[in-house]
Order: C-alpha cells, then structure tokens, then sequence
C-alpha cells in the first residue's frame, strides 16, 4: 500500500530550521548543522558522485529518502525563492541544479500558476495551486504503487499532518538546539495524532525516529 | 567526578507536562501518558513491591534514575502542590508518601522558609529559599562523590540549563504529541548550549537519548 511518508531533521528543541531564514540562508541561522549527519554518510558520497563515506545507520535512514518514492511533494520555498532580479529570458529553476536528487514527478504547493518544468534525470517539476488535496491526488495518480514523500518545509507537512493525510514520518535528532526558527509539530492539532513507534536507529550525529501514524 | 544530570519524559512535541495542570492533574491533560513507558518495566514493578516486569532498554534507563544519585533537587511543584485546606496539625508532606523513593537528600527551591522534613527510608527534603546557585552548592555537599539529580518539573530544568549548571540530561521521547502544556526546551539560552550524543536506547514505548553538555 502506498504511503504518503516524510522524514526531516529536527533540533532537539524541535525546530528544523533556524531563525532569520534568508535567500542566503534559506536553512536560518544554525539551521545548516541539523543537516550534519548526513555529509559523512556513503549515501552522501555517491550523490556527490564520490566514494567512500561511511555505511552506518544514518547512511541506511538517508538512502531510504528516495528508496520506493514514486512522487514528491514540496513547498514554493522549499523549490527554492527566487535569489534575485526575475528575468524571463531565463526562468527561475529553484534550488535543485539542473538534475535534481529526484528522478521523480514532484508537486510543488504554490499561489503562482507555472507550466511544469522538466529537468534533467527525469524530474518535472509540476505547479499546483489548488491547495494540499489537490496535489496529493496529482501526486498519487504519478506514483503509481510507490510511496509520496513530502519533502518539506515544515508548513507543508503541517497542512498534510494537520489533515490526517500522513501515514508515517521519520525525524532525525540533531544533538543541537536552535531556540528559535521554524518548529515542526506546531499547528498539528497534535492531540488527535496517534503515533506508533516503528523504529529507532542512531549514531553520535542523529537519532532517527520512525512512526506510524494511527488512523 | 559528580554529575549535575536530569532525565525526563517528554512528547515528541516537547512538552513534559500536558495543557490545564492542577492538583487532580499535576501532568497536565493527557501529561501521564509521557510516562507509560515505565509502567511495564522490571524496575517500576520492584518499586511497587511487585514482581514480574519487562527487563529490556527502558528498564534500564528507568533503574538509573536514582543509580549513583547522592541529592537531588526539584521545584516546589515537583514535591507537591497542596491539595486541600492547610491544616497546621498535619503539615502537607508532599506527593510521595510516607517514603519516598529518593533515599537522599532532596532540596525543594521554594519561596516559602520551612523546617527540614525527614521522611522515611533516607529521604529528607531540605527547602531552598536562596535560588537555584544555593540549592546546587548544598545538594553537592550532601551529594559527596555521587551525582545529583534535578528531578523537575520543566522551569526548574531551565533555570538550571540556562546557567550552564547541567551536565548530563536524558530525554525520554514518548511516541505522542501533547500539543499544549509545559515545554521543555525554551527559555534555555539553546544556542548557546552544545550536546555531545553519549546514547540512544529504545522500546516501541520510548526513545531515550542521552547527551553530554560540552563546556
């Protein structure tokens, strides 16, 4: 059965991006570090076309990110804010390179209507400004039998947590506080989540916990 | 060398303490749930004179609770809110019955002087009127060579982190969301406080982290 899945770094203090998100700090202040466990990973590596690395459960937990994902869901920010002047002669790509991680179809949540835009490696990003619903409709039918991963932000994941659409999610722990930022279980309407424990995994840099949302 | 150290249960959310505590609920509504991990464990049955209990991870975090622990400090909450009208014939004697589990020395940080209180088994709770530096100097001097506890609840937690007085705590993530009530981890001075991860143990009924605070 497919699920609609997310996995994301967290602060200890719960928060899983720092105060003061910018352009150039599209993470906010301190934000960046809750991502520190994964550099070291083997899985890390080969993305960056590299090897070595270490094989170690973060290594496992982050090669499960794409592992029977099928389609994405993601925020307008986390497609990436524009970083200056708009210029029509060359459209705003977002964050993701010319080959984005995802060799996937990925429905961006967004108030500006744009034609899908097709990257390298079999990414397309589509734009879906019918709201939360309507995206996780589009995102199944592309899925096919695979999993949906909601890739964030935190504000996405919320609507989707918030609604009853989640069927499990991950965080990995970082040993740090960020005493401010953006905090990911707020607006949930928490007290009518339950949670199943389903696995914990960890190394000194993260503690990945793993739930199953009760329904 | 001795250890200013606490362990709690906290909400994946944060909270140690659920929304609307009083004295019918000193956890708040739904605050007892963060504490279930611990019910069917080994160490909680031998507590309760009972035998039988699961002997697995969470068993033995629940057993270090006062291992090696030669005081401990707590707020005025934590000993125990008055539950009734005070009755000079029979002073209030705190939550925890005629002998307590702590067998040591306890300083409550209150604002109200009162004589020492020896209570069965070893435990006899001190009231601290000069603030969190007073209780700690007094707590080491009973404590010797032992570590000392700070048992809760949260704001006494946070006097204690925000001062850089801490140098070991253990969260005990309980696979739910409380969505209100008394958080943790704020008012901390966070980024300024930096965690090495010594352990991750786990059940389906608790995670439990433990962290170093590096100074």
């Amino acid at each position: 059965m497919a699920k609609l899945r997310f996995r994301i770094s967290i602060s200890l203090d719960g928060y899983v991006a720092g105060p003061n998100q910018s352009v150039k700090e599209p993470l906010g202040e301190g934000g960046e570090r809750l991502h520190e466990w994964v550099f070291g990973t083997r899985w890390w590596k080969q993305m960056q076309g590299e090897s070595g690395g270490e094989e170690n459960p973060s290594s496992a937990v982050a090669a499960e990110t794409f592992q029977n994902v099928g389609a994405s869901i993601m925020g307008r920010n986390m497609f990436g804010g524009h970083p200056g002047p708009w210029n029509p002669a060359k459209p705003w790509t977002g964050w993701w390179g010319a080959e984005p991680p995802y060799h996937h179809p990925v429905f961006v949540l967004t108030h500006h209507p744009r034609e899908p835009l097709e990257m390298e490696g079999g990414t397309t990003f589509y734009f879906v400004t019918e709201g939360i619903v309507s995206a996780l409709q589009q995102a199944k039918k592309a899925a096919g039998n695979k999993d949906i991963s909601i890739h964030g932000g935190a504000k996405t994941i919320q609507q989707y947590l918030a609604a009853g659409h989640v069927d499990e999610l991950q965080l990995s722990i970082a040993p740090m506080l960020l005493a401010g930022g953006e905090r990911l279980l707020d607006n949930v309407n928490g007290r009518n989540i339950r949670l199943e424990h389903l696995r914990t995994l960890a190394t000194p840099e993260a503690t990945h916990v793993k739930y199953r949302v009760i329904t």
